[in-house]
């Protein structure tokens, strides 16, 4: 029995602040709840009759403990009712009112005193600064828009940041004919969170599937982890908003920042959620899943069949499964054999397959396509032509693998709907949702697909000598991933210029050219200061790149590094950072240009399991794996033990906070480090860090 | 008044291939055309009654001209049946069968004959290949879906290559509130085609805006030629079937090949259309246009304002304008202040606005939001909280402007539907969609913002000593741009290599390196066979060069080429090409890497205009124009002028088929052009070409 059923399924509530004014809030509350079955107070100093209810002057008049309390009172009034309220037995409360943590200091200190009350009576909390909820399936309608009382119930679950996107949801989901179990506006989230509330639907039997809203995350960690225990049971589809920069008014709105999109949604996919770009995309993936799951398997073991009635959104379906990366494989010569039998010979049939003007095989062709191993999911469009299709009986024996479009007059497509629906068939009313459908069941098929290593505790610190400064130099840098098995070229940390011409004699020479770079863990950017000089062949040529170097500003003191030159290939960049909200990340991108082109970096949680580092390497653009333009393609296993060796390195020292590999050079013997960046933090800076 | 009336609105109907059977096609098409208000002739050879209809045994017994014949024969049938229906005085013709040019060598005999038939007859053909067309307005469903009937009327035009497409769009219209003019499939498009339709969209009065589905164009020119006609007078939204690899299935749909994705995209844009990248964004960007035009505008002085009732759904609508590109700018410091004393404090108001729960002043916000000069149009959220707004209250004074979204009970939105379009505000039940729509507005005024050349004819010819091969060398490929004004290093053709060590000497020497590259017009990819050394300073460096270069395969009678060589800058490719479908097109992209980063070069059709060529060169990605890592900036203006220069050459001279500056690098001192390729093919082989 969970510990939100006073919240979110009360046998009894209170409305504080409710109110007989038809343009007051407290009013439209009251009208939410108006059909609630237990019992309803009206709490309103001023008495009087509330929607035929007698309002009560206070809390202190409840006749007994009441589950929820649902306050529409100012936000100054709200610490103090909540210590009402915890008197009077209360055991759950949503807070409606804005002017908290979101609009300064003051809201903040208030924020403060409200949680403190709330702890202090045993008081649950949703908000501050929500709409509060719409729980259909127990008949709990927790908000202001008393419209929401007719949305129907369902099976799907909704945790949204903000309450008006748990409104707007819910009606996207109401206009799509799907029902909701449970829609949540979390608001100011300062006690019931997002996890908390992954917890609540995974061990809901009802809910089926969940949609997540999410502006900002405060507690990363903690997210992930809720996300991987749901999303093992029952499919999560999540929209991330901050695509654009929207930050200022984000923060206005609940107080958070918006954080990095990029790596939020990695998170989010990393935990096992299918991450969609919008709220109606949002609606058409969810309208899959909570009917159907795939088993897990990379998308590239997933294929997915169309069947279709007509051949031009057939072609529609198919080319937006081709861009979203869904295959849709060749069907097997068995199959085409049988189809051939089945279908007219003018209609494509190696998928899609085209029956051109549905007959009475339809359902036969489906079955057939449906049963092909090699198929996972079968997408069916067909308009609506009665007579001549009958939806429901096309989809026998298939319910659980298949989704269905149509096109037809929105009566025919309701009636349909509800019929498929009862036997686990989601229904469309177009032929992009069902290709968003069918990648989402992709998406999170691929999404189980790979197992994550368990979090770790970092214990250790780099030890000896090396605590004598924040960042290590490039040559101690190397070293500790040398240590790894990672491999660097052949180096010389020298202290003078003598000692660099000895180096240059033992590592170059007139056809092997050598690397000259200043040694100084306080020059971040090498290059951009002229600390770094390639090809290097003479000792004319050393002194000229040594006096380069001694023409850095503050250059006393330093030292040299000798190196031999790399062969060309693709660089790369290997990186890990602690994340403020997420902890240890390592980053997997191009080098060069490929970051200015806006090639996206890969991005990860750690500790990465073999499998996710593999992914990682896999997730690389393909020009660049098989090698372009003449480069030596990708040694996907030793990139992924680099990826291995960074996330080691990272999540078992709690005093390195970024290491930077940069530029990682692929070449005909693997993948080399040919510069390291490892920064420090001392212990004492170091608290609050995620682990 | 259109020579397509008879077929889209006609006074009278005979549908050959009428049937009782109600599994029949025949049967289906009668029913939709059961509410026609004009003359309905059934005609079969078996006679009998369909429908309560006595049907004719053939075309002979009509019993007088008829403008528009149904026919639901078997394909063999077609020739014949518009041979009679010709003499029976019909006008116009739908063929809805296929198995005609889409299905292989006989069944494009077949369609040759059908072609034959009907212009021997005078009878214009929608078809074969089609189900046919809807026109709400005038009350004609010529299609095999009766329910097709039900639809509603209004201004909103489809030209579909597909039938099935043409039906699908037009029920998601139907779904979204939005009410239909004539819907058309166009199937194999033997007569009417894109073209035809557009006109007739761009001369009747009822049409207000008009979707677009493609799946390969035949003929380029003209497509491009009337998007231009109608977009002048009304917009046009399309969507191009093809980004990912579906060519088997769409060629044995329509036996159109879907052709350059990326080109086709491209010229529909020029041409004016706002291109779309699936059929519910269609729907969503239609909505707005057909109510709402703004000014013809760049992005950049486009700005859109966000106004809301709750702040979550805003920042879902901003955050998705962002990532369009759509700019949402910070409102003037008056209407900050003034906004300032219509809303509570707490709320975000710089834009979007944020109005907190919807008060009283909500339509005066929006009347001043909607006022300020920098803004073009406004996008409304507001949940539907009867009693706190009314939607049509609030957008008084604003329509014309202003789209608004809501969420709320599907019998609620429609009533709001219903009355807002009446003021010529279209509503929207998602906040996606509304950014959709809003963005739709903005592309829709940039593609009228840049005027476009006129088409010219190739009349020249590279003319004298240059007839000797298909393609001009390095040299003379130089020397044809620089009469253009574009930058090239100093160079020297050479015949041997005495000359090319003078040129060393003259060019060159220890501090100015020279390029040294096989000078042959049949050596295409030179720097793949060795043919390109750079750097080279010294004589012996000079003789290793030549060495190499009269190594490469055949290479008797070559000759060199000695260049000074450039500084260091982003390397860019200026191309231009003779397109088989859409004829002269410019090129401009990412050399080096930036390809196979998957890079997407700038298409435009030529002959450019100054202002197209300024467009395209905008288009770069900004990192590249303002210079990275410490590359030099672009000069806009020249890189412009290469643009046209490459624009000129192409579309004067009907002999050059391929040009190909690549690269041209970006230097301090302007683009210069490193090497360069002109293809010429010879004039009889040049036929069909487009001009």
């Amino acid at each position: 029995m969970s510990a939100l059923n006073p919240l979110f399924r009360p046998r009894s509530i209170a409305v504080v602040g409710a109110s007989a004014s038809p343009d007051k809030a407290g009013h439209a509350m009251m009208q939410a709840l108006d059909g609630f079955a237990g019992d309803l107070y009206p709490v309103n100093p001023r008495g009087g009759a509330i929607l035929g209810r007698t309002a009560l002057a206070g809390l202190g008049e409840l006749p007994g403990p009441v589950d929820l309390a649902v306050l529409v009172v100012p936000p100054k009034a709200v610490p103090h009712t909540i210590d009402e309220a915890a008197a009077a037995g209360v055991r759950a409360a949503v807070v409606c009112a804005g002017g908290f943590g979101e609009s300064g200091p003051e809201g903040l200190e208030l924020q403060e005193q409200t949680v403190e009350a709330a702890r202090r009576g045993g008081v649950r909390l949703l908000g501050p600064n929500t709409s509060g909820f719409m729980n259909p399936v127990d008949g709990v309608f927790a908000n202001f828009m008393p419209a929401a009382a007719g949305l129907r119930p369902g099976t799907v679950g909704i945790v949204a940041q903000s309450g008006g996107v748990n409104l707007a949801i819910a009606f996207l989901l109401e206009r799509a004919g799907i029902g909701l179990r449970l829609g949540v506006g979390l608001g100011n989230a300062v006690d019931v969170g997002f996890a908390e509330m992954l917890d609540f639907f995974a061990d809901d039997d009802t809910t089926a599937a969940v949609g997540l809203h999410v502006e900002g995350v405060a507690d990363g960690a903690a997210l992930v982890a809720a996300l991987r225990r749901v999303t093992a049971r029952k499919p999560v589809v999540a929209f991330k908003v901050g695509r654009s920069d929207v930050g200022d008014f984000a923060k206005s709105h609940t107080g958070s920042l918006t954080g990095s999109y990029a790596l939020t949604r990695a998170a989010l996919a990393q935990a096992g959620a299918v991450v969609v770009d919008g709220l109606d995309e949002m609606v058409a993936a969810v309208a899959a899943l909570r009917s159907v799951r795939l088993p897990a398997a990379p998308p590239s073991a997933t294929g997915v069949a169309v069947l279709t009635g007509q051949a031009g959104p057939g072609l529609v379906v198919a080319d937006a499964l081709g861009a979203r990366g869904v295959r849709v494989p060749e069907l097997a010569p068995a199959t085409l054999a049988r189809l051939g039998e089945l279908l007219p010979p003018l209609t494509y049939q190696r998928n899609p397959v085209d029956t051109g003007r549905p007959s009475a095989t339809f359902p036969d062709v489906l079955r057939l396509v449906a049963a092909e191993p090699g198929i996972a999911a079968v997408g069916v469009y067909a308009l609506d032509e009665p007579g001549v299709l009958d939806p429901v009986s096309a989809v026998e024996g298939v319910a659980g693998r298949v989704l269905y479009a149509t096109g037809g007059p929105a009566a025919a497509v309701e009636e349909h709907r509800a019929r498929l629906e009862k036997l686990g068939v989601p229904l469309y009313a177009s032929p992009g949702d069902l290709a968003i459908g069918l990648a989402a069941l992709v998406s999170d098929a691929a999404a189980r697909a790979v197992p994550d290593a368990p979090p770790v505790t970092a214990t250790r610190t780099l030890g000896g000598d090396l605590d004598e400064g924040r960042a290590l130099d490039e040559d101690q840098a190397k070293a500790l991933f040398e240590a790894q098995g990672l491999r660097t070229m052949g180096r010389r940390a020298v202290e003078d210029r003598a000692a660099a011409h000895e180096a240059l004699d033992a590592l170059g020479g007139p056809g092997r050219p050598v690397v000259v770079k200043v040694l100084d863990a306080t020059v971040l950017h090498k290059s951009d200061v002229g600390g770094v000089h390639v090809g290097v062949r003479s000792h004319a040529e050393l002194d000229a790149a040594l006096d380069a170097i001694d023409a850095i500003d503050g250059t006393s003191g330093r030292r040299y590094l000798v190196e031999e030159q790399a062969p060309s290939g693709t660089e790369l960049i290997v990186g890990g950072v602690r994340d403020a909200v997420f902890g240890p990340v390592v980053l997997l991108g191009l080098g060069g240009v490929g970051v200015e082109l806006g090639s996206e970096p890969v991005l990860r949680l750690a500790p990465l399991s073999a499998e996710r580092a593999a992914e990682m390497v896999d997730a690389l653009p393909s020009a660049v794996l098989d090698g372009f333009r003449g480069a030596p393609p990708v040694d996907r296993a030793a990139l992924a033990a680099t990826l291995l060796a960074v996330s080691d390195v990272l999540t078992q020292h709690r005093d390195i906070t970024e290491i930077d590999l940069n530029p990682v050079r692929v070449t005909a013997r693997g993948p080399v480090v040919l510069d390291a960046v490892v920064v420090r933090t001392p212990e004492e800076e170091n608290h609050g860090q995620h682990a």
